[in-house]
């Protein structure tokens, strides 16, 4: 998929310091040293208390066409310090211009739920490699998860009905509009109007025609008549070009015109003005000139918030046109994703596990090679806890609230269904993972809809869900932290 | 440049309306139809008065290569209306296929400055052909002017102290990265941690270790001294993993060690804390223990209000790491940029001046084919008028204030120096203008902030800038919209 974005296997997808660190543990006599990083999120988006993962498909397919390309070694043997030194020397270019993957990835697959600090993606490999890779992997899982996200909100404000992506021109740049229209309908959107991303990622569009097309006319019942004539079967007249009310009745005699000819004139379109007030009289109209079947799409800088409020108010849409503030996460336009050290390893040795302080204590990070336990109760979602799969839990496990030691979750054995969420992605350096269709990634996401609290989904207000340490992990935590702190 | 990220001339990132507008144009006969669309935004973003124009390569890249591919042909065909019947008619494809761009496009440079309402782009030309690019020109305008805007602002914010782009894991997708980054620098930003923007636009990259490279040894000490001695040329010390003081001093023995072998420590950076507080503390362990030139770095979700006001508490840093809060135009994360039609005419017919209605006067759209002239006195930038190159105006002009009809500026013949802001980009299609280089992009950025009033420049509270209409293209909108409402 990303092959046929870019043209580049992209190894320069780094930060500058991933490189001279992977120079500083190849001088180091650290080449084969082991590791793992957990990539996880510390605060949840838009307020909410949940996200919605995305991104991994990006990640396999950057992963299975790495490679530093004859042109990216020179340019990184062209780089020089302040004094002129080259930053680089030829045996670690070397050394990067031959090396090949062989780490292990598992990770949260797309469409499913996840939580403040536990492990959406976890590589355990040599120290070098997982070192590499932090950026890209950070890049492509925090802005579709982000904008996935945001989805799933406007998609639960729009209670079912359609929600369209339609926000192209005020993306972040080419890319960050092609990946957010795949993260939309991952969240559930129901289709876009960026026709790349349709072909790209099989993602339905829709699109009629905008207000250039009617000022472009004498006047706008002639524009809807020319549009009528060219396109009899995609009718959505847009109807606020000048006065919405009087478009509307102009959209209603082009449309009984359609009807006379064996055509139905699908709906029409507000883009501004008192979306709630104008619906109610344009569905009016609409129904009384017997066009009942008509939909009436609404568009104009809506997010979650505005369409719940429309819906409060008593608007009559049935078609929700997103654009900005889906596409960039506008009240909270980044997912702060990190990707923590947690353990290392000389080759064949011992792991030792490892964790950065904070004077903040939620910000201190949690070491092991970890995997999250879902708990399921009856089919619903009941609490995640994250435990380190090398150490010895009990089959009754215990799980200790990450932002309260004083609140637990106890599992007897077999009380609970569980599912491991991280799952095998590479092994190796081999892809073992087959990347599901989106339509079936989308369906993933409207099951986890069902499966949760639907408290947690609350747009204001919503309950936390319960994520954890398993109890031997957090003691080990808490030993590390006296330990480093000494 | 577009060419080597990308692998496809992207024929396809259009909003599907786009393409059945132009479905429409051809079928109602109107493929001659000529038409002149004007880009511009109306709120400058961030609370700023002004924006700086950013984004114009990346066009003139994108439509030199621009073409529908076969496959691109084939994935519009298979498009089908809710009732089965395909969407668009072949006829229609093949002029598709076969269209080559025949259109003027003049334009603001960037690195220029740019305000409300006038335009930053013009197109004219073909209707079908102005109509199906609106979305990619948005697209690549709006960000990168956001991004540029930004950088701006947070270099203002550090007068004159470098600024470094860290953006890379939290910027929107791939390209909102590498584009962010190419933004960035525009603005001023002095270099960028992604290395993949660094070789494909030239930027100057700059990196040195994370809190994992310190996690992963037994001790902070001993992951300064492996950097120290594989990086010694680089050596830019991570200070806050466990305690930051401690981590100063640590850094200050490796430094020794560095000197003694004749090397010299490049600094220090901070992560977290009281960056006042640490920084004053660390410059005094540094400058007390003879290393006063040793720079002391700073990050950590910064932007230009926290800059700000860490130098305003006295805070003594050097060089600024900003990444989050600037790729994302975090508190303002979209420009709204529009594309509006201003006039049509029949193939050899006269021009007919268009305009979109609004309830809000300032939404009204201005008809015509505008210029801005910027006049400026003493070198100094004064007031901005938008004109219509087919009027005739007088030799002593008079500016009407867009937001407010009682403001006007007059400029008596040779009162002042003008320059006209649009230049010619594309004519007949073919590309006419040499896009410079980044560097010479940036200097001028760096040029435009002194050639215009510091007030306008402030980070809050500033002047506005003075922009309005030529008073018969005022004239000449205010007879249309009298015209429109009857």
């Amino acid at each position: 998929m990303l092959k046929e974005i870019y043209l580049k296997p992209m190894g320069l997808l780094v930060d500058l310091y991933q490189i001279t660190m992977a120079c500083g543990y190849w001088k180091s006599g650290r080449s084969d040293d082991e590791a793992v990083f957990n990539l996880f999120y510390r605060t949840t988006p838009f307020n909410s208390n949940f996200a919605l993962c995305c991104g991994l498909e990006y990640i396999v397919d950057y992963l299975k066409n790495f490679q530093f390309e004859d042109d990216d070694i020179e340019y990184l043997a062209s780089l020089a310090c302040a004094n002129g030194a080259p930053l680089f020397e030829r045996g670690f270019l070397d050394y990067l211009k031959t090396m090949s993957i062989c780490f292990d990835i598992d990770a949260v697959e797309e469409g499913r739920l996840v939580f403040p600090y536990e492990p959406i993606l976890r590589v355990k490999g040599k120290l070098i490699q997982c070192q590499l890779f932090e950026t890209a992997l950070l890049n492509m899982i925090n802005f579709q998860t982000l904008i996935a996200t945001k989805s799933v909100r406007v998609c639960l404000a729009a209670r079912g009905e359609p929600v369209l992506e339609f926000g192209l021109r005020r993306a972040p740049g080419i890319d960050g509009a092609l990946s957010a229209s795949r993260a939309a309908y991952i969240g559930g959107c129901a289709a876009t109007s960026n026709v790349m991303a349709g072909k790209l990622f099989d993602i339905p569009v829709r699109g009629t025609h905008a207000h250039s097309w009617v000022m472009s006319f004498a006047s706008e019942e002639e524009s809807f008549e020319a549009y009528a004539e060219a396109m009899p079967n995609n009718c959505v007249f847009l109807v606020d070009t000048y006065d919405t009310i009087e478009g509307v009745k102009r959209a209603i005699e082009v449309g009984k015109k359609l009807h006379a000819k064996g055509y139905s004139m699908a709906g029409i379109r507000l883009d501004s003005g008192n979306l709630t007030d104008l619906s109610i009289r344009a569905r009016k109209l609409l129904d009384n000139a017997g066009f009942e079947k008509a939909l009436i799409f609404a568009s104009n800088d809506l997010d979650e918030f505005a369409v719940s409020e429309l819906k409060e108010k008593g608007a009559v849409i049935n078609i929700w046109g997103i654009g900005t503030r889906l596409v960039t996460g506008y009240d909270h336009p980044s997912l702060g994703g990190v990707y923590k050290l947690a353990a290392v390893r000389k080759a064949k040795g011992k792991w030792e596990y490892c964790l950065k302080l904070s004077e903040e204590r939620i910000k201190i990070s949690t070491p092991g090679i970890q995997q999250v336990r879902r708990f399921f109760k009856n089919n619903v979602m009941v609490a995640d806890g994250i435990y380190d799969i090398n150490q010895e839990c009990n089959k009754n496990m215990t799980i200790i609230a990450i932002d309260d030691p004083l609140k637990k979750f106890k599992a007897s054995e077999g009380e609970y269904e569980t599912e491991d969420m991280l799952k095998p992605i590479f092994r190796h350096g081999k892809c073992v993972y087959d990347c599901p269709s989106i339509h079936d990634i989308r369906k993933r996401t409207l099951n986890e809809m069902k499966i949760i609290n639907q408290k947690t989904l609350k747009l204001k207000d919503s309950d936390s869900y319960f994520v954890g340490l398993e109890e031997s992990l957090n003691h080990l935590k808490e030993q590390l932290v006296k330990k480093k702190q000494t």
